[in-house]
């Protein structure tokens, strides 16, 4: 294997210690294992908190910033948070009015965010968990029940964030993710598969003209193993799986996201393609955000995200944000 | 080959139609072959214009607008702009006083751009040309004469870019441009060969334990070929590469760049040990970038600058920037 690694043990404590020399606007607890806005917490504001295995970065940890998250904590590559660190963020944030959970979908971040935030509750913080499910794929999975959440973790903690920023309470900016996430659909390609450090070899085996259709961001199975297909006939797919399995009768947000290693030649030239075929069907985009924002290590690969956006959501999308990974306004 | 493209002939054009779509900001004319941010020429104002071979992304195309560059004419992958490309970028950025062409050394984009300014000044458009050759690995490569222009190249454009906005003179940001460069240097390493659309397979063979030092941005040949070492090492090598070539006495703004298909988490790590050596060494980092920015396509590949900054480069890094790749301040 081939990385750019010291051990594969200490690849994310290593890579914390980098970001917080990089980024001394968070304070990164790299033994407790959070990372949380230097200041933190802000008192008489709604916390937000998420966090889940590492190597999808930006997501989790380069989302902590002003209009999006408070706290983030990193499990190990693709392992769920223990509840301790779950906790320990959950503290470090708690401005008195209350923690946010967001959680991906998968059984061990689930567990372990539930019982965090149930220890939360005993020591008197207010905890509400917004579960986001947006891949429609695939019904359940192999660490999941139910849908897997990827893309639209992103817009659920970028909407969320702007409202809790601006003052909104604890069960409305709670409700107001969960709306985010219902409103919302993706659809994943890859061309290859993700090498853990770990393990030092890809997670499956895809041969050199096939792709996997529907794949999840730790490599999971999707819906089928396809030969290759030019770009234009894997965005209809992708489309017509989300669009099949949500309705969309408004305007639109829409993510084009590279799996990680995926050149922004090719994200620019699928998401032509995404706004040609939405154009197409009628669908409006009222926004839109082509980058590698989920990621799963090295694979190559590309997921589009479409969120049926309230003129609330897109007023909130658009608010200043200064984080790592996504920044813009003032 | 898999990639997410339709026909290798057509990337460029699609992908641009697809930054079109992306970033109404921009106005993008693919058939002419550049891109322009919208409202542009503004009168008065020292425009700046770049482009090269497409395949580096964001670079350049996603460095233009507030801050940064006015124009970008990206050639087909790997290939340098024609000079008539170049000369509709450099008209269509030119407000009148004068044009700054920052061209990364390869023997093709010195010539067209050569060109392109010489047929700008018969239509009397003052034209100034930084060349960047901050690559230390090589003197002399496949396409260059003298030294690569790689990392440097976000610097000389964020640099020179505030301070035409602030109302430099043309002269004056013409040797900013060229004091930037000569005060930079890069090396960088490749753990995977480069694959083209049109190539349609890996332009090297490089062996599952091997990596190449010194690579350039297009998978040219470095200084050798060497077995894997962990990430402190090779960081070691680049940094002795770089002080060894230029001599850094004051604070430096350090720049670890991913070359298309290295995640986050492992250039973070990077960065960490960067940090620590640069420590070490008693070289102090005023400013920090990490990410994938002057990129090689699907390389799986890292890059190291470091410029030694004044003062006043300093001031104008932090000097605000809004562009589809590179995005902070108000």
């Amino acid at each position: 294997m081939k990385k750019f690694i010291n051990d594969p043990a200490d690849v994310v404590a290593q890579s914390l210690r980098g970001l917080a020399a990089a980024h001394p606007e968070l304070r990164v607890e790299v033994e407790e294992g959070y990372i949380v806005r230097a200041g933190a917490p802000q008192p008489g504001k709604v916390a937000l908190v998420s966090g889940g295995g590492s190597g999808h970065e930006p997501l989790h940890g380069g989302f902590v910033g002003p209009g999006m998250l408070d706290a983030a904590c990193p499990g190990e590559v693709f392992t769920s948070p223990v509840p301790d660190q779950i906790l320990a963020a959950t503290k470090a944030a708690d401005g008195g009015a209350g923690v946010v959970h967001i959680v991906k979908n998968y059984t061990g971040d689930v567990m372990n965010f539930q019982l965090a935030g149930e220890l939360a509750g005993e020591e008197g913080i207010s905890v509400e968990t917004v579960l986001v499910d947006d891949d429609v794929a695939v019904e359940d999975s192999t660490w999941t029940a139910g849908r897997r959440g990827t893309g639209a973790t992103l817009l659920v903690e970028k909407i969320t964030g702007a409202r809790a920023e601006e003052g909104g309470k604890l069960g409305e900016v709670a409700a107001l993710g969960r709306e985010v996430n219902a409103a919302s659909g993706s659809f994943a390609y890859a061309l290859t598969a993700v090498t853990t450090p770990a393990a030092g070899r890809p997670g499956f085996d895809l041969p050199a003209d096939e792709i996997e259709a529907g794949v999840g961001i730790h490599g999971e199975p999707g819906r089928r193993r396809e030969k290759w297909r030019p770009a234009k006939e894997l965005v209809r797919s992708a489309l017509d799986a989300i669009l099949t399995a949500k309705s969309f009768s408004g305007p639109v947000i829409v993510l084009v996201n590279g799996l990680g290693a995926t050149p922004l030649i090719e994200l620019y030239l699928i998401y032509g393609e995404v706004a040609a075929h939405l154009e197409e069907r009628g669908v409006t985009i009222a926004r839109q955000l082509v980058g590698n924002y989920v990621t799963s290590l090295d694979m190559a690969g590309m997921s589009v995200t479409l969120c049926q956006a309230t003129d609330e959501m897109i007023r909130l999308w658009d608010a200043p944000v200064r984080t790592p990974g996504l920044r813009w306004g003032a």
